[in-house]
Parts: C-alpha cells; structure tokens; sequence
C-alpha cells in the first residue's frame, strides 16, 4: 500500500503546506550518543521527581482507580482546575476555577486557540524571534504573522502601534526566559505592554512554562497578574512540563469565560478531555506545596549548567559574538558575526560532533537574523559544555 | 474581565459556529445521581483493570522513571507501535510499525485527520447515522458531508456511486457494532465496500473502537485486513478505552506511510506527543497477552447488560418500536412511530426520571430520522434498565 501512495490521498491545503524541513533532518543525528547536542529543548531528567509521581499514582489508582481510569469533564479534573486557579491568584492574578482549562500539554492550548481564534490570513503578532512550536502550531491555522520590533530587553510596547495591532486575533508573548533568546522583559515593559494591549483591545497570549525556573534576579509578576488593574486580556498558558515532567504532557490554559467555552468546545472535538489519571495524579503531587520544596533544587541543578555554559562561551567563542545571560530557563541566544550563516555552520558542527540550532526558523513575520543560534545546557554534562563549546569556538574563528 | 468578554475576542468562523447544543445542556442533568440515564457512551468501570494497571505505572516508574517523564518521539513508543502493528497482523492485516501513529485517544485520530485531509467545502462521505464525535471532530475543517444511503444492516457498498465518491476526501465508517446504531457490517458488504472504495480511489477512515467487545456471533475481518487483496487504501483507527479504560487517553491509528509523515507533523504542532508514561504501562500491560484473558469478562458483562435491556424493551415498548439487537459494543437504537419526536420525547423522560439520547443529531450530510433514539446499557445496574425502560414505554405509548 506505499507504492504509490503519494497519490492515495488528496491533501488539505494546511497539509501540503507541512514540510519536513532541513533542520529537523540535521537534527535527528543529535540522537546519536556520540553528538554532544545543544539542540534539544529537554528539561534534565535527573529533575523528575520519580518517586513522588510513582508514590502519587499509587496513592490515585489505590484510593479512587475506577474514577481515574473513566472518561471525565472536558475542562479537567475540578480540584486541579481549582488548584491552578489559587496558584495563578497567589501570584497576583484574580483567576476563578472556571476560567482554567485543562490541556493535555500546553502545546494543546497553542493549537486550540490557533482553532478558534486564526482564521486563514488573520493577522497574529509574535516576537522576533518566537517559540517555533508556536509558530508551527499557529502555521496550521494560516495566519499571517507580523513581528513585533524587540532588542535585546525583549519585545518593545511602544512598537505596538495602532496601525500594527489593528485586526489583530492576538500577541503571542513569552515574558519570562523565552524560547528562544533566554531574554527576560523587565517589569516597565510589562506594565507598558498591558496598558498598550489595553488600549489598542488587543488580546494578550502569555506562554509562561519556564517561570518557575528563576535562578537569578527577582521574580515578576506575569503580564496576567497586571492584567486587571491595565484592564487589558490575557490568556495565560502555563505547563506541567518544567515543574514535574513533560511526559505527563499536562499543562494548562486560563482565560476568560467566553474564549474558555469555545476552546472547551474545541477541545471536546480533539481530544474530548485530558487523562483523568495523569490530571488526579498531579493534583495528589502539588496539592499539599510539594512544588515549593521541589522546585529549589531544580533551579539550582539549572543554575549551574547555565553558569558552566557562559563560563564556557567566555573562554572559547571570539570577541565578535554575543549572547544573552538569562534569569532562568533553559536557553542561550548567540548573535555571530553577521557574515556568519548558521545553518552553514551548523552543518560543519556535526561534523565535528557537536550541534545546536539555527537561529533563523525562530523568525516569522518580518525578517530573520541569519547570524544565531539556540544553545541549551540542561542535558549535557559539564565537560562536555566545555568540549562542545570548545569545538563551536573554532569553527567560528575559522568560518569564511 | 469577564463582563464584556463576548466582546473581547474575533473568533475564527470555525469557532463561531461552535454552539453549545441544546440537546447537551438537557443531557447535563443526567449526571445527577437520581436520573437513570441510557444517555452516557462510558465503558462499565467493574471492566477496568485496576490492579493491572496499578502494577504496569509501578513497574514502569521503578524500572525507567525517566525515560517514562521526558519527551519521546511525536510518533509513540516504539515497543507500543510494534505490539499495535503484530496485533492488527494478527488479524489479518499486513502492518509494519512504521505505519502506526500512537494518539492521544482515538477521538485525536479524527481532528488529525480532518486537519490533514478537510479543507472547507470538502465532500466527506459518513454513514446516517454516525458517530456525532467524529461529525464535530470534522466539522471544525468545515467539510460538505454526504450521507451514504443505508439499511438496517449498515451503509449500503452499492450505493458507492462514482457521482457520490467524486472528490470526496474519505468516507468514514465503524463496521462494528456502530455508535450509535449498534449495526454491524456483514462480511460481504465488508468485501463489496473495499472493493468499491478501491474501484473509486475512495479512501476509507474504519473507526472500531468497540471491535474487540463482540459478545454474539463471529468475528469478522476489518476493512484493513481485507483492503490489501482488494487494492483498497483503509485508515483504520484503534483505542485502549473500551479494552482497558478511556481514563487513559490512549488510542492510535494505522495508515499508509505518506499519510503518517503528514499525521506526525500535525500532531507535533497538536500536543508534541502522547504522553511517554501512559505509553509505556499500557505497553507494560498489554505485551504479555493481558487482553486475551481480560476481554472474556468484560464481553461477558456486556452480554448480560444487553440481553437484560432487551428483554425490558420486548416487555415494554410498544409493538410499533423496532429495535437493533447489537452483536457487541454498548449501544441500541430505536425507531419509533415517525409521528414521535424524540427531542420532545427526551424532555417529558427526563421529568420522569430517564435520560437517552436523540437520534437527529447523529445524522449528518442528508435527511434526520427525528423518531430515533441511542440507549446505552453497560452501566445502569439491571434492576434501574427495566424501571428505566418501563418509563420511556408508557411515555411512548401516551405520546401525542
């Protein structure tokens, strides 16, 4: 039956418009052992909090397993709808049970709202440059993606023009330690921000999974939490992903009650609802604040790889490059010199056993920086931070 | 934020015609403990098999806890998509690992497909009736369905005209104790209908959630284990929920490969993957022969549920009601004098005490039979199926 089977079906034209692009055939060599990879985007395993989640499913499957195991509600699990609506409101924001939605990832919540909220060529702003599993998520919908003017503070509120945000569905905003750039915006910014999406009517999508994973500097509050003072709308992601394991896939969306019903609605097409299981054994995890005394130690096994790496960028990449410092997170964004392709380069890193990501499919909207790459330094052991970097090091010093 | 929310958001026109039914909001009583309700489409929770399942996350997280909570692959568990391949090779279909895509619930299979495959205006071919989560899974991508006349055994393969079939993207079909009619597809319109499928360039999507809960005659073979001899190209979509528990959010689907590149990449930017731990315990709990001495049991309570609520009907509804008597799954369907409608009927039953749900909306692409009604019987206790089935008699027998 895969003989021809190019010709078997008669493709949506979402469909044919997904490639498998370049990079990702690069990149599936970084599975092999050998490579010391900066490219992927996973948490450290040694994180996970195994015991908690075997002692917690446990508990979940002993005490109430027929409930666990049947279908359940749509919107989720109802003591851990109400538990992210306390979390949300002990850091400022004034959120209800029933503005949470449970997801199945926070991923879902990108894809559901690309469901009910982009039609094919509605405008959509994003950063530059943005979460690339937003913008393939997003890309599904056929937007039309303008960016949003930013330097190395994040994204500028005052580029945010009327002529800019007129018809536009919603921003797409990652505040805290973004993906890709590790930038954080600083607190001006985020009130200027609210106050601009107030203003101009303009819905605000704040995608926060890396905000517990503060290592430096002071906490912020979430463009949610100022939201209500500005009275602007924020529609909040949050993700289980950073905090316990991303392959629970659990995560969670709060918004107001007009967008929560059709994305319930959305939601009930696509997956009809989130694993009861996963969802009741999560809420028996965190709901007596094991997060507080978990989420330390996890920010502290972050903290140093990411000094190791900067350690290492400081010593082996040449005076011409530079790189982002981040608050917390997973990432480091470096711009090379600009005759530098990274693609290119990324090409010959492989060869020599390291690799990383091309900066340039993180830009959608306007024009993308050629010049950068994503490096993450949770996964990979501390002498192999300094090989690795060593080995990029030269290759820049002898790109031509 | 939530007194001008109708206001705050442009909706995509897929979202806007997302309404909540009014047929749902009736239902929404059944979920009070006093209401016998035929309504529900959930599996018997006696059936679940909460030690085993207990067992599998116990050893799972003792013996790979990491693995089991960091990301995996978009397209499954590679151990899982084997034993889902030599599974479905086991009957009669020829499957290579690398042709399943492991889902987050079946139900994902059906917006994954009509994400790939539906543009708006394409003509989708659905049996009258058919299963109303995958016409809302579709409906979303705004097809044009088209229904595929039908009798009492099933859609009708000789009605495939080339005019029905032009252009059409697939036709959607559950050959096995259908939701909602209970029907089943009998072998040799199971033949003609691949047949015709092959003849016509018609992809078939089988959907059998329900094919391993047969309880009364043979078993036959799908539509994938026949397509090969006959050329057919056949999706063919499979779940954990009603062989083990929908708790768990587990199914997966079998399909060409060129379809699969196009599923994978639209689960990517859907919900990245299915979450690795589930994969792996229902692995853990299905590789040693599991299902070959649970499923007995659980058909055998099925069995006796559905000979009880026959019995009821035989005993109390009126000679004009005809009825199927299904060989499997959890459903039968009523046909009543066409001068009674069954949504007015529903509102007197609930007053009563008795929930079911009306046949109009399980209709999609032609003319509603609105003297119609889906009872489902696997978890009303059998003393409730005949004093439910009583009321919904009498109500019938005073209808005017």
């Amino acid at each position: 039956m895969d003989q021809q089977s190019d010709s078997l079906f008669s493709f949506s034209e979402r469909a044919r418009q997904l490639t498998s692009s370049a990079i990702r055939e690069i990149l599936k060599v970084t599975e092999r052992p050998e490579i010391i990879s900066f490219a992927g985007g996973l948490p450290a395993p040694e994180g996970f909090p195994v015991q908690a989640v075997q002692a917690a499913y446990d508990r979940v499957l002993s005490t109430a397993g027929r409930n666990a195991l049947q279908y359940g509600p749509t919107e989720g699990y109802a003591p851990l709808r109400a538990w992210v609506a306390e979390h949300l409101s002990a850091q400022g924001a004034q959120v209800s049970p029933a503005q949470v939605l449970i997801l199945s990832g926070s991923q879902q919540g990108l894809d559901l709202l690309g469901k009910v909220l982009i039609d094919p060529g509605s405008k959509v702003l994003v950063e530059t440059p943005s979460y690339l599993g937003a913008l393939q998520s997003f890309s599904l919908y056929q937007p039309r993606f303008k960016a949003v003017p930013s330097d190395e503070g994040g994204l500028l509120p005052q580029a945010l023009t009327p002529e800019l945000a007129a018809d536009a569905r919603f921003l797409y905003a990652l505040p805290n330690f973004q993906n890709p750039t590790g930038r954080t915006l600083d607190l001006a910014r985020r009130h200027a921000l609210v106050q601009a999406a107030a203003r101009l009517g303009l819905p605000l999508v704040e995608d926060d999974p890396y905000g517990e994973l503060r290592y430096a500097g002071e906490p912020l509050p979430g463009l949610l939490a100022l939201a209500g003072q500005a009275g602007a709308n924020v529609v909040r992601l949050g993700s289980f992903s950073k905090v316990l394991s991303p392959g629970l896939r659990l995560g969670y969306l709060c918004a107001a009650p007009a967008l929560i019903d059709k994305l319930v609605q959305a939601k009930q097409a696509t997956d009809l609802h989130t694993a009861s299981l996963t969802q009741m054994a999560v809420y028996e995890i965190v709901k007596d604040g094991f997060l507080a005394e978990h989420m330390p130690r996890v920010r502290e096994r972050y903290r140093l790889q990411c000094e190791y790496m900067l350690q290492a960028l400081s010593e082996h990449f040449p005076a011409q490059a530079s790189w982002t410092v981040p608050q917390g997170g997973m990432f480091i964004w470096v711009t090379l010199p600009a005759h530098i392709d990274t693609t290119r380069l990324l090409a010959q890193a492989i060869e020599r056993g390291v690799a990383f990501v091309p900066g340039a499919p993180f830009y959608a909207g306007g024009q993308a920086a050629h010049n950068t790459l994503r490096l993450s330094f949770v996964t990979v052991p501390q002498e192999k931070i300094r090989a690795g970097v060593q080995v990029l090091g030269e290759l820049i010093a002898a790109y031509r």
